[in-house]
Formats: C-alpha cells, structure tokens, sequence
C-alpha cells in the first residue's frame, strides 16, 4: 500500500513524519509518497526523504494515488473527493469543533481518523499529539516571553548592584502551563502558578514554582485531566486572585482551556491596567476566545506599555523537533492498525475507536455528534 | 548645575539613567534635566521622571542648558557645538574608534569623557559598561538562538520518546561568552566553548561547559584580559578544530573581538556549509568585520538551511535592565566628578584621567592618539 504524506498549508511549518520517521514506516515495507516540499519548512529536504527510499510526488499524486493519506492540518473537501474510494485520511482535523467537514467525511463515505481526538489514557499516551504539542508550546511561549521582556529572567549580581529575578505568572497548569513553568525556573525568574485542579498544586511545587491557592474550585475526574466550568462566585475571587498578583508580574502565561467551550476569562482589562509598563502576557488560548480580555488572535497589543501576545500555533515555530514529536505519535498509533503493510481497523480497540471520527457512512468515535 | 539626560537616536532603546538612578542624583542636589521621551523605550515615561522631581526640556534647551550632559550614542558635531562654553559631555563616543568626532571635540575645547574607556581595574569594574552591556547581549544572543532554532535546547524524556539536547558551541569565553554559555547551560543545552586565552578553562568548567582546547596560543596579561592576535599556523589550527565542533553543531555563538582591529575569522564558508540544516549562528561581532566569513552586520542570511545572524547593538533589545546596569554605572562614575552638586575633575585619579578623551583642548587618556 501507499502512505502518502502531505505537505502543510502555507502558514505551517510541521511535517507529520521528518526522513527519520520515514525509515520506520518504510520497515514496515508500506510505500511512502511525499508531497514535493513537504519538509523544507522543517528543515528536511526532498533530497533526503528520497536518500532513505521514499519517493517525491506532487500533490495530486499523492492524494489521488495514496492508501492512507497522513498530514497534520486538515485538507479541503475538492481534496477529499479525490481521495481513492477506499483510502483513510489521517491528520489534526479538529473533528469536534469542524462539523461541516465532518459531516462531508460521513456522507462521502470515508474513513477519517483525527489525532486530537487520542483518549487520554496510559496506553494512549505516547500517541498523544495534543501533549507533545503542548510541550513545544509551553516552552515556546517562555522563550516568547523572554525575548520580549526588557528586563531579564535571571537573578544576577554584578559589580554594580544586583539585578532582580523576573517574576512569571503562569495560569493554568496542564502540559504546557507546566513546560512553561519548568522552562521559566529554568531560566531563573521567580514562577507562581495557578490552576482550578487542586491536583496540580503538587507538580507546580515539585518544578519550584510557588501555587497560588483559590479555594472553593469545582473539580471532575471524569474530564480527562481537564479543568470544567466554575460558578461565578468562584470565578470572581479567582479573577480578584489573579489581579493581586498581576500587578507585581513582570510575565503571565495564560494556558487555561475547556474543552468545546470558550476559554475562561482570567486576565481583566482592569488587571492589564495595574500591571508594570514593559510587562508581557501571552495568551496561549486567544484562538478559542482569550484568557485575557484584551487578547486578539495571532496579533500583539500594547496598552499602557504591556504588550498582550495573542498566540495561534506556537508548535509550528519549533518545527524540527515539533515534527519529530508528531512522527512519533503517528508511528505509535500506526502500529495499531498497520498490519503486515496493509491497513487493518480494529473497532475493537479503544484507542482505534476514540480516535476515528467515521467509518463506512457512521460515526465512530463516541464525541462526533452529528 | 543642571545634569542633562539625552534621548538616545531612533535605534537605540536604552536611555542612561532609569528615573530610580535619577532619584539618587537629586539627592547629590544636582538639578536634572531629561530630553522629553528619553526614557519612553525603556517603558519609563515623563510624568515618572517628573513626579520624582525632574525637569522635562526639549532636545535643544537640555543641551545648551546642561553643565553635564549625558547621554550613551555620541550626539552631533552641531549639537555639540550648541553646548554651553565649560559643559562637559559624557556617552559611550566611541573615541578610539571615531578620530574624527575626538578631533572636534579637542579643537572645540570640550571636555568629554568615553565610557568605554573606563579601564578595566578592579575599582572600576562598578562602572565599567563594556562588561555589564556583555552580559546583557550574551544572554539575549542565547535567547535569539533558542527562538530561532527549530528544536529544544534542553532533553526531553517523553511517552513518545526522547528528545537529546541542543549542542551549543561559544566561541570566545570573555563576558558575553561566560553569560552566554550560563545561560545556554541553564535552557539544558550541551555547551561546548573556545578561547585561546588559557585562564578562560576553568570560568568555562565551572559553568558546566566542556573546553575545547587548541594548543599553541599566544598570550598577552598586559591586553587588560581581551585575547591578542595569533600567528598564522595557530589560527589554522583553531579554525580546523572549529570546523570539526561545527558539523555537531546545532547552535554557534561567535564573541570574539580584539579591540581597534577586524574581528578574527573563526567560522569559515567551507564550516558553514557542514553544517546541519535548521542550525543558528549568532555572530556578536558582526559589527567589527564579523566572526563567521558569511556574516553581515544587523543582517540575517540563510545558507543550506543555516541561519547566520549578524548582530548589532543587542543591549538595546532589552532597554530596561540594560538601562538600569548602564545608570548604575553611570552614577559609580560620578560619584568620582561630582563633589557638593558641582563637576569636581581629579585628573590624578586613575578612572577619571584615563576616561577622559580631552580636557583644555588636549587630549587626557593616554590611549587617544590623535
């Protein structure tokens, strides 16, 4: 069978699998199809992919010819009815929140599985590209800070006079608020850390960070590790929690995300207000509402000297290794359903069936609801 | 007397004194004049400097007004010449390197001092800009090769596997060297670096880098602990063993400047082109003729997928702890001119007579040849 890889739109810079990967997939005697230029953003030529026994094609080929069409953003629909009748589409195609292209999926009878959707299980872990992203975001967005920042992370002490730690703020503590927080301390500045999750306090501890407690938080362990919605008295003495300690932040991180729903409110307009001119926030949720009030997707505001840095894909920025991370949890996800060099889909599986948003006409996955 | 502060040119974001180094000359009852927006890029605005007890002027009321004007880029020839008759001038001029500027500043009879003469003795080193401006751009140099690079610096030991650690080569183990390498070593990369003076070995072991040794070099105690030029068949041995370094390479930062000559060539063309796609030069010493043979000053150029960043004036990217050392040195210097509010000049002082570039219309440093 052929596993075509596709190149990335234009504002992308990942690649599902970097030349290493592709050794993996070619033991695994599948032919590999890679779209011309589909790595040189990631700094892996069409030389190189073609070095180890992949071959080069251009789009069309690839898509119309491949058995398993595997990218990381998802592709459009003319694309889709290209597709050989049987193939299965693989990719980030953010099934939960994109109902048009998943219904095109079902009534064009594919098969479609979408990565983000991985069950946040033990098994499933190493599968789990939302983690891996998380990872490179978290750090990205000290680095991010820290360039910005006119003053410096580090404590220092010269000989004439001492210079103060910067002091990070890092609002919420899932995979990339503690990446953030590991990578700030790191960097030596003085980190607090919040979260609803009183499960985090331990971990935020254990990376020298100090928590900032917020009593009264309702908490679910049915929701994967998430955070879930809080009633409003909670939230207005988490918000008045937040604006105490923003005043004296040089830096807020803000990582705080629901699942299908908009992201909470942490940051106020009147908080921006009492921060320190030079001062930095960096919204990792502005692309599904904002943290902070004043945020704007994929843009950076100043007001009153505090630039607010809306951020989208902050993986795409690292994307050697964010590709190598992605490769990683594909290949550990193919293994369920690559057999012999073919494809073979076992339903049965939980972790096949969580992440597959159709099949045959029908939904699969228990969270596509059409 | 009236001390005035100047608003640095459009490129330059530091301003000399902080309105927290201002609040410590007005208690030496000077008066303090500040350029209107000096300190605007440094996120330090009029009304601070005001509510402290400065005065806001006009670029030309502050310089023909001022009996000490200080600033840190040199100022005009016109401007100068619009100075009252005994003022006294202060900023990092140059003055070695800018004969022209030296010469009219002794013909017009001014006395002006050079902050980059500040000799390098241990009783100066309070107010010695050259090392505290060091510091600064060899922290942010790492941090734009951390940005830049598609990769993490630090290891990650993930559910999807592991990711190894950037390898970071410094070349030039003087200040910006020594707090590059530290701040490398804090982000979890493997540093490696080079210097041909000996005594930098241990700095560098004990910032837990490894030392990469060229035997053969010559040394010079008398050079005030800057490097010295080399002969011929040590230079091809150091660049031989930078080339073999450079190929593991995912990061070099070049630091190495001999002061009044070109740079030395460390980083060859033929270097450059072994080594890794996605890898990050930062070249400091851009701006003198440059460390790498592809370099241009406040230029990046990219080669087989090899970025090379010639950078200029770095202390300006972070102008408010920049600004802070800077004043900070700014005021352990006066306090050696400045006696009961008023200029106090003690030529037999070693700092103050070895700082100053002229003074009754002679040259004063023994380092000026005019």
């Amino acid at each position: 069978m052929i596993l075509g890889i596709l190149k990335e739109p234009q504002d992308e810079s990942r690649v599902a699998f970097l030349p290493e990967a592709v050794k993996t997939l070619l033991s695994w005697k599948v032919s590999v199809w890679v779209e011309k230029d589909a790595g040189s953003k990631a700094f892996a030529s069409d030389e190189l992919y073609q070095s180890i026994g992949a071959e080069i094609h251009n789009r069309n080929e690839v898509i119309s010819q491949s058995d398993l069409l595997i990218g990381i953003q998802p592709i459009s629909e003319v694309e889709i009815s290209s597709m050989k009748p049987r193939a299965v589409l693989m990719g980030q195609l953010n099934a939960l929140y994109n109902p048009e292209l998943t219904k095109y999926l079902i009534e064009n009878n594919r098969t479609a599985f979408s990565m983000e959707l991985v069950p946040r299980t033990t098994r499933a872990q190493a599968m789990d590209v939302l983690s891996s992203m998380a990872t490179v975001t978290g750090y990205k967005a000290v680095l991010m800070a820290a360039d910005l920042l006119p003053r410096f992370f580090p404590m220092f002490m010269t000989a004439a006079g001492s210079i103060t730690p910067s002091r990070v703020l890092i609002l919420g503590a899932g995979v990339a608020g503690l990446q953030a927080i590991a990578t700030a301390r790191r960097l030596g500045a003085s980190v607090f850390a919040f979260d609803v999750r009183q499960a985090a306090k331990e971990e935020v501890l254990s990376l020298g960070a100090k928590f900032v407690d917020v009593e009264g938080a309702k908490e679910d362990k049915s929701a994967g590790g998430y955070a879930v919605e809080q009633n409003e008295e909670f939230l207005q003495r988490q918000k008045d929690t937040i604006h105490e300690h923003a005043s004296k932040a040089d830096v807020i991180i803000t990582t705080a995300q629901i699942p299908g729903r908009k992201a909470p409110l942490l940051v106020e307009e009147r908080t921006v207000k009492v921060m320190k001119p030079g001062s930095v926030i960096i919204d990792l949720a502005a692309s599904s509402g904002g943290n902070c009030a004043l945020s704007q997707p994929d843009k950076t505001v100043e007001i009153n000297g505090v630039r607010i840095v809306g951020v989208g894909n902050l993986a795409a920025k690292m994307p050697q290794d964010a590709s190598k991370m992605y490769g990683k949890n594909y290949l550990n996800f193919l293994k369920l359903i690559i057999k012999d060099g073919n494809i073979n889909l076992n339903f049965e599986d939980d972790i096949v069936q969580g992440t597959c948003v159709c099949h045959d006409g029908k939904p699969v996955s228990s969270r596509i609801q059409i």
